[in-house]
């Protein structure tokens, strides 16, 4: 019979979520043997039985992305030449994902180039949010974009709270609109405009009155967090309460959590994409992946 | 009329031989912007003529060797996206040649991997020795091997010089017989023993008397430089006249090029693949392969 067998990645990030995983399909979990080469060359290998099994590799595309693709191609590699039945690559942490068209004449789609590389080794993905969903069709094969926010809401136990969702722009609108369903409240997005005079950005919520009210702002990705911290900026001044972000991929550069918790926002959760910072709150989505790889494996 | 657009790579390395095979080929060259993102991704831009032109790009995968492999990749997409009517990659240093099977069972071809994902790019590949020769299957299309050691051969003067070329090891012993041949003088290899008593490795030329006669070692890639070492120190332990290296992509890890000269070895003579050290003269192969160019692109 067909066994799971959980390939925990190459980083702790990766790491964690393979165990976690495994732990919740009752599956076995695989170490792979990581060293890097004095020369720099990464080198993986799989002593487990894989044969006739299905491989099940876990590999957030985190710091060094370029060396976290590769290792995932040569992952695949190995577990092909070890005879494996199925090739299932999780990949919670999508890198490269917005770069999902050509913005100026000249560039690649990358997140193209990526999937196109795995679609080589892997014969399905499950990712948690990538940038656009639409990017999922260079892989070709059955892929999985699995939105955590009502997941993470029940978790942290928004449910019955007397909240808001809010959206950083209409784009994204989507998002607040399914998890404020779930959480049964309002939501909005930020309408920005530019100052005729100044020449400056400002957002405000479109039609929402938050006076008093606690706030979710939900995003797939924060970077710098500049968009974040304008928004609670904006939300303060308008008497907001509380202000929660709730992220997939809290990418956080120069620790920019420091300054949205200075800025007065209560808390951030993020999924367990990435690797971990002080003052943000992590809500393991290795679960929720788990019921979703159990809804299309048997 | 196709013209041929030679694409400079993202390292000093690949832009030194990019500019070189455009002088020889005089075609144009074409300088793409590279960055990489604060959170670490790469970015290519091509701000080329590519559309029904032959885009040739220069990329040796030099250290950080995974980071060179992807922006190969997202040059190839660029490319095709530009409507390039002819992709040639031209890759003077392939890492990872040397994991070109399964040494341990659980490993990957690494080589296959990386070859596999360019041609999903790429149409026609030149390189400069790979390590297996065989290994080019894994590329699927045109692919040509360029050996370089004939042509630095010319370019030092060893012509007509009272000198043996010695291989160091009996597997590589066709690369010495090839040089040998074009400059008209011996060859041999080095075997290796086990001492049974101390277990220490020893090893000298199979039949040459080296004894007063300058030896060209000749080798496809020196990492640590340890073979090398020993083999020099036995020839001059026999009597040997000067020493010369000459070797396609000295990777040379930990200033082995320092202990190299150190042991009396006269000069280290490297194509210019790899970034440049101190104490090894590089010959520019940059106009072989401008020639092996013209013989298949017109």
């Amino acid at each position: 019979m067909k066994r799971n067998l959980v390939i925990a990645g190459t980083n702790d990030v990766s790491n964690e979520i393979a165990k976690s995983i495994a732990n919740s399909l009752s599956a076995d979990i695989c170490n792979p043997i990581y060293k890097t080469f004095p020369d720099g060359e990464s080198y993986v290998r799989i002593p487990c039985n894989i044969k006739g099994n299905r491989a099940i590799v876990v590999q957030s595309l985190i710091y060094p992305q370029d060396k976290s693709i590769i290792e995932t191609i040569l992952l695949g590699d190995a577990i092909k030449e070890l005879g494996a039945e199925d090739q299932v690559l999780v990949s919670p942490y999508l890198a490269y994902s917005r770069q999902d068209r050509v913005f100026l004449e000249g560039e690649p789609i990358s997140i193209r180039s990526v999937l196109n590389m795995f679609k080589e080794y892997y014969n399905m993905l499950f990712t948690i949010e990538i940038h656009k969903e639409e990017s999922l069709k260079y892989f070709g094969k059955l892929s999985i974009n699995i939105r955590p926010y009502t997941y993470m809401a029940e978790k942290i136990g928004f449910k019955n709270k007397n909240v808001a969702v809010l959206s950083p722009d209409a784009g994204a609108i989507d998002r607040a609109k399914s998890l404020s369903s779930y959480l049964n409240c309002d939501y909005d997005y930020f309408i920005k405009s530019r100052d005729r005079v100044t020449g400056e950005i400002t957002m405000q919520p479109k039609e929402l009155d938050v006076r008093g009210r606690d706030i979710i702002i939900i995003d797939d990705i924060i970077s710098t967090g500049g968009t974040i911290l304008k928004a609670s900026q904006i939300l303060k001044s308008q008497g907001a309460g509380k202000i929660y972000v709730m992220v997939s991929h809290a990418i956080l550069l120069n620790n920019a959590e420091e300054k949205l918790i200075s800025s007065g926002i209560e808390k951030i959760y993020a999924a367990n994409t990435l690797p971990k910072k002080d003052k943000v709150y992590y809500i393991d989505v290795g679960p929720l992946i788990a019921n979703n790889l159990a809804a299309y494996l048997n």
